[in-house]
């Protein structure tokens, strides 16, 4: 056979590629993620992984992602048909950025055929032509729920993002997390109360955002840069830095909303005060969330709650499900004000990040638990059928039909992280029995093959 | 809020998107296929959506696809970073369109990370410029295993193959189908027998696979015009409409095989009746498959056995899960010959075809079984809490947050699909108990909340 010479058959950068250990750790996150969002009611869509160009670039805040284009490539013998791709122009189409720009249009194409309001998720990929660097990728999977309505939205479905949130990082195991909430209309409402111009707000926000990252002096620096007095910096700094118990915290909001009697504030922190009813009403831990007054999330279309979520002892790795509430986002398509709240799991980074700091482990190379090995060719009528008796009643097995030494075989299945081999010979076979032998115990017993799956399902328990 | 005006937001014809029943028909349908799969060891693996060109473009045979190449849209204001793209050349990149050209890559991206025999599956979309037409996408999810090994592979690879197609199709309840097995050698071997000239064979395979779509005069037509002689073509014709039981057919084929003293007959023979004795082996239900000497499978790369499903009754929606072994194909970035074997399933053509037959059904809009209804804002902890307790339980809840008439959340739920809604007002609250009611039977019980999950699990049941 001839090679394919000169094929440079590496992934294009950017676009990662587990091994299957890995594809089977985002499986299983997946499911985990899946069947909680499913728990809240939320339902799946997928939209298209490519639109039309005019699609994406509705929102003029998205402007700034690189986005792929694309177009046909012809086969030499049908260059003639180049005319019916449509590549350009109204006929323009692109590869989804984001899961958010889709919604909208889904909502807009599906209008009168959903049920609002209406709770989606949605994990699938999305394709960024960024200069791919160290845990940012150019196609990545993202996990987003949204609950959408055509007029009020409760804000108790902000009061579930915290539990989701919770419920995901609790099962997935991957040690203490923080749900840090706030809400915009408390940094907004408190900006204004202390004197700073109206159209700087959302600017500051944006370095408010920032103070984790680049630490206070910088945002004192910046923040000053955009025309804010020294005086009230200040007051900024001081007011994003009050911290407490939860309840401590509210009790300050309140007091200030009280004294400054300012509209916006006091609104912030009524909504964050149900808001925080409503999670603890969902039994959320305690030590699970906090207010903290810094978060800000730097989109500039959060009108409301916003979260992020950090590892306690692993800030470095940022935000690992952050979201909020919008007002003007998904009724882009409809000009309809269609108020939101969602948040976002961005998978693949996630998965990278916490491989490369060792707070998740791959998993087997195969999803199979036992391995039915080949003792004589003759008997594989036999070694079938335990097979498929063992996959009835649920387990994974490979059986080995190549005919090699034993030692070989359980090696194979050691390598690829199966528990137990199932032995059987002539002698055994006749009597209907096997040797089940566990590769991580080193141990053998006997069992009659009728017992067999109950056996392996009693052990892998 | 401003329309964004004159946007077309319709997708981009041949990109399909579900509506959430069909997408959680689509979701049941994938965890099912995976379960089968993984029943037998196969291991999930993704590669990427892009490829480089050169890749895709690597096999010949595969030139006749319309690749979509992507290159970045920058936006204004960021101009200057064209040269970091890169986009053409040898830096040409472009959307995949098949799974097993990136199998190949994928294998010689991880030879020595990957165990051999390799078993995987895939469930990728892929992406094809074609013209949309009726059931024809252009972005389409794919269900394929297929198992490859480094020198050679047991033909109980491919004996295992209609046991997965039996499980899978058998699980989801699409009715009675058939599987057609039969192997190229036998053709090639008998094609040779009769005098056929070795440069012609392919085209004639080619032919005898329109046999069901196009009728015999055409085939035969076909055959002459492919420089076939008339007796040739009969004897062809003859050959291929062989049928009765497996063993039947078996006993004819092995007589033609013994009379002919043509080698590649025999061999194919051989192949297949170890193929048989493994499917039966496997517990394969006899009315489940057959041997059909005219499935051929269009495409070129297969060498041996070749499988094709049909639904019976619904034998116009052609095949619905096919495959073959191959011997050249993953091999390709390697310069290294590995056998293989593998089947794939159509997913998107397939689900959008039996929507339309009325074979398959959707499914409810939401993953909810239960609604907790609002009958009065102050009692929402305690629909919170209820709704919390039966999460745990294993339930998808949905909790009513509007406060709106009963029966217009009755409606709500109804409209969703969902069965059961809890009722609870200030007297059962403070007795601790709840109205369950059912929304397909109109029936309403009065059930303590500490009993309500196990009642609403056994009537899910």
């Amino acid at each position: 056979m001839t090679k394919a010479d000169k094929v440079n058959f590496s992934t294009p950068s950017g676009f990662p590629e587990f091994l299957p250990g890995e594809k089977r750790l985002e499986v299983y996150l997946l499911d985990t993620i899946r069947r909680v969002f499913e728990s809240y009611g939320f339902t799946p869509i997928e939209t298209p992984a490519v639109e039309r160009l005019e699609v994406l670039q509705a929102k003029g805040n998205q402007g700034d992602n690189i986005i792929y284009g694309i177009s046909p490539i012809l086969p030499p013998n049908r260059q003639a048909e180049k005319d019916k791709a449509g590549e350009t122009g109204s006929e323009a189409r692109a590869l989804k950025f984001d899961q958010t720009v889709p919604l909208a249009a889904y909502i807009a194409r599906h209008l009168n055929e959903l049920t609002f309001p209406f709770a989606r998720y949605q994990m699938d990929v999305v394709f960024r032509g960024e200069r791919a660097k160290d845990g940012r990728f150019r196609q990545f999977r993202q996990c987003d729920i949204d609950v959408v309505a055509r007029r009020e939205l409760s804000l108790l479905y902000d009061a579930q993002m915290p539990a989701i949130i919770s419920e995901i990082f609790t099962s997935v195991n991957i040690g203490d997390f923080l749900i840090r909430i706030n809400n915009r209309k408390i940094l907004t409402g408190f900006f204004k109360s202390v004197g700073v111009e109206e159209n700087k707000i959302k600017s500051c926000i944006g370095i408010i955002d920032t103070l984790e990252k680049v630490g206070e002096a910088k945002v004192k620096q910046d923040l000053e840069k955009e025309g804010v007095l020294a005086e009230q910096t200040q007051q900024i700094i001081e007011f994003i830095k009050i911290n407490g118990t939860v309840d401590q915290v509210l009790d300050k909001l309140k007091y200030l909303a009280q004294t400054r009697e300012a509209e916006e504030l006091s609104i912030g922190v009524t909504e964050l005060e149900t808001v925080i009813a409503g999670v603890r009403n969902l039994g959320v831990a305690e030590n699970r969330f906090c207010i903290d007054l810094a978060i800000a999330r730097g989109l500039d279309y959060y009108t409301g709650t916003v979260y992020e979520t950090t590892l306690v002892g692993h800030e470095a790795l940022g935000s690992i499900c952050s979201g909020g509430r919008y007002e003007e986002l998904v009724g882009t398509f409809l000009g309809e004000k269609m108020p939101g709240v969602g948040i976002s799991i961005g998978l693949t980074r996630l998965i990278s990040r916490l491989l490369k700091a060792g707070i998740l482990d791959t998993f087997a190379a195969t999803p199979a638990q036992v391995m039915v090995v080949n003792m004589q060719d003759d008997l594989m009528p036999v070694y079938l059928n335990v097979s498929q008796q063992l996959r009835q009643a649920g387990i994974n097995v490979i059986t080995s039909f190549e005919q090699r030494p034993l030692g070989k075989q359980f090696q194979q299945a050691e390598k690829q992280g199966i528990q137990f081999c199932v032995i059987i010979g002539s002698e055994e076979a006749a009597a209907q029995k096997s040797s089940l032998k566990d590769l991580k115990t080193r141990e053998q017993v006997e069992v009659p093959v009728e017992n067999l799956a109950l056996e392996i399902k009693r052990r892998l328990a």
